[in-house]
């Protein structure tokens, strides 16, 4: 308990000494990280061997799962990713003390509204030891403090990694101590998770389980998305030829990516046109095809969906298919059974895009598009905090905007207050 | 509970339909209810000289205090201000459906970033009851269904506002049923809080407990502040006349307001020219003064603060005053036993003035300015939410922008991810 409420109330101390920290000093520090990163590849890989090693042993007993243990790895085209990272993160915009707006309130009285850290960050992440580089790239660039727990199948790679970073950082000029930590243990969460007076936004990267235990565990804001629910509705005036594209490029591109598309949606005049090609197409690509009880009638050789299938995000080559009689029907089963994410409407008539980008309360809605393209790097962010479903703060794909809050900055010359209310003086319109 | 489920479910539905309201059905609904009220002016005196009469007795039983007394009471001038605050509303600009940023990210697909409404609002707040008409009207001017609770010593008036709103509404063709809702009971703001399926953010309105109380007792984002504790910090270098017009004012003209300060930090090579004339002014103006040991030496007729001095929102005309070595222990000081509100310096030396309005970590930081300032109104918003300490999504005084959101809407032309992937097609820089 007490080590991680020392290391929020250092993390904490350090925030406020990043409040000045130049872009200068923050781009020499990545520069540095990342020329590090690139000298010690050799130990990272070996402390990662020894991870692999490690987990194999859990994959044999399956405490872990095969695609956790794919994760873990870290091989030379990750570790390059991961050092490049670094290198574009030195090239974005610096996201801290931008002026959104300004304004003279009354004469002599000037109102700035600038951008600045939220302070400390905690982000909880699962296997994959890439995001420990990841986010303290993140959280120098947005000059806020980090307390970093990763899966304890990693240990060994994210405390290199970790290591290599604050050896830089403490040899990098003008930047405070502490501002990137490193925590080990499962109790380290759950003591994590009640500092809310230190730490103010809780980053939670990895399974749905992860996040919703966190989500139901803490008082601290929670920037992620717990599922992935994503749809794509076919409207009656939907092109055949681009619905196949995009249905198979959404459910087969990654199927376990939280954009992926779950759930298709056949408006019943479409039906006769589509459903037939797109199952052939599906099965082609080794997609399990769950339909409804009215598409079923027509290709009984396809799975029976069941009730609650609608509310599953498979994750892999599996989707389901449901035949609705309009766009508002379809607007209304993914307002109710959708996860918020993205959704995307396959149609050539304006009215009825417009009509489902509008009442679907989702962070992307999508016309004639893969929801595959729901990421920070596609948008065109140059970096990607996560993704939120979130309906405060930021939503959808989060960039670096999104690890930053603003602060009002009034300038004045011994104005005073009475003086508006007794007429004497006024403010500006 | 079941009442409160119901109205919850009611009002997300029609926060869907409220996605698509467009500001003229908006700006005639509020025409309309200004109308209304002016109508309705002398029914609604008639419904609060009820509540007093009732409140009456509870105060003599000192079940309430007068303060809460007073603000129940709504008279002419108050009457009038409540309707004009619906008046304004319609002049100020639509916040949602403003397109934010723009981007082409590859030749053919469009990425737009479009303000749309939270969604479902809880508001609760105490014995004002002006606060239902305020909160209804930027509820609609922003698209969002709302639940409020308001005090039970003003339920009459609470009610017949609230009616004379929902009569409107009823009859304001395109407008969606079920957007503005009223509770009643304490038991009903306890379910409230648990349903964070249905609502999704609180802004509660009122004294320190209760926003204390709400934020422990609820998953859902919380908008507002608990505690005001302001601060001016009189910098070596501060002008005396200038200093002594911002703190009088800032401590005397609406001593309750959250926004009054309640320490000022005195640099110590500046107590010998200010400490005994502000101290005096203090007086004059029937302040009392609460000073640290080293101040209380100078001028042993004030008070002796104690430790708990620096944590007090006073809320009325006392003042606590310490002696700082420097500008850096001003800072610390306020970080540590502030509220992240609004603290000021008074300096002539723009260097001492940058590095306190970097370093203090506060949603408002002054330079040379009364902390009275702090308002939406004042700062030019034509609205206000209420004042936020968050560290995310809003900070300082909220404007309607903050009962805002964004979703992304992606327009494409069956575009696939693959295609870039295979390295097929590029995005744009």
């Amino acid at each position: 308990m007490s080590d991680v409420l020392d290391i929020a109330k250092k993390a904490k101390n350090a925030s406020i000494k990043a409040l000045k920290l130049s872009s200068d000093i923050k781009n020499s520090a990545l520069e540095s990280i990342a020329n590090a990163l690139e000298e010690n590849k050799e130990t990272i890989v070996c402390a990662n061997k020894l991870d692999l090693f490690n987990a194999q042993k859990m994959l044999d007993k399956k405490e872990i799962t095969q695609a956790a243990f794919n994760r873990l790895k870290l091989d030379e085209n990750k570790l390059r990713d991961m050092i490049q990272g670094v290198k574009d993160a030195i090239k974005l915009e610096d996201p801290v003390n931008k002026i959104l707006w300004e304004k003279n309130i009354a004469d002599g009285i000037t109102l700035k509204k600038v951008t600045c850290p939220i302070g400390v960050i905690g982000v909880i992440f699962e296997a994959r030891p890439d995001v420990i580089s990841q986010i303290s790239t993140l959280a120098i660039k947005s000059s806020n403090a980090v307390i970093l727990k990763g899966g304890t199948e990693a240990v060994e790679t994210n405390k290199t990694i970790f290591n290599i970073i604050n050896k830089v950082l403490k040899e990098t000029e003008g930047f405070p101590e502490n501002m990137i930590n490193l925590i080990f243990s499962r109790d380290d969460v759950k003591t994590m998770l009640e500092l809310d007076e230190y730490i103010n936004l809780i980053i939670p990267r990895g399974s749905n389980s992860l996040v919703k235990y966190i989500k139901a565990n803490t008082k601290i804001p929670v920037l992620g998305h717990a599922d992935g629910i994503c749809h794509i509705y076919i409207d009656e005036s939907a092109d055949i030829e681009k619905t196949l594209k995009v249905c198979i490029d959404a459910k087969c591109q990654y199927p376990s990516a939280c954009n992926s598309v779950e759930t298709i949606l056949i408006h019943k005049n479409a039906v006769g046109k589509i459903f037939e090609p797109l199952t052939q197409e599906l099965i082609k690509n080794n997609v399990t095809v769950k339909a409804d009880k009215e598409l079923h009638n027509i290709l009984n050789f396809v799975q029976l969906a069941e009730d609650d299938d609608w509310k599953k995000e498979y994750g892999e080559k599996i989707v389901s298919v449901k035949q609705v009689n309009s766009t508002e029907e379809a607007i209304e089963h993914i307002n109710k059974y959708g996860s918020g994410h993205t959704d995307c409407i396959m149609t050539e008539d304006d009215y009825n895009a417009d009509k489902f980008m509008t009442y679907v309360d989702s962070a992307g809605v999508y016309k004639n598009t893969s929801t595959r393209f729901a990421d920070g790097f596609r948008y065109g962010f140059g970096a990607e905090v996560g993704i939120s479903t979130n309906k405060t703060h930021a939503r959808g794909p989060v960039g670096l905007e999104g690890l930053t809050i603003y602060k009002y900055k009034l300038y004045g010359n011994g104005d005073i207050v009475s003086d508006f209310t007794s007429g004497k003086r006024k403010f500006n319109k």
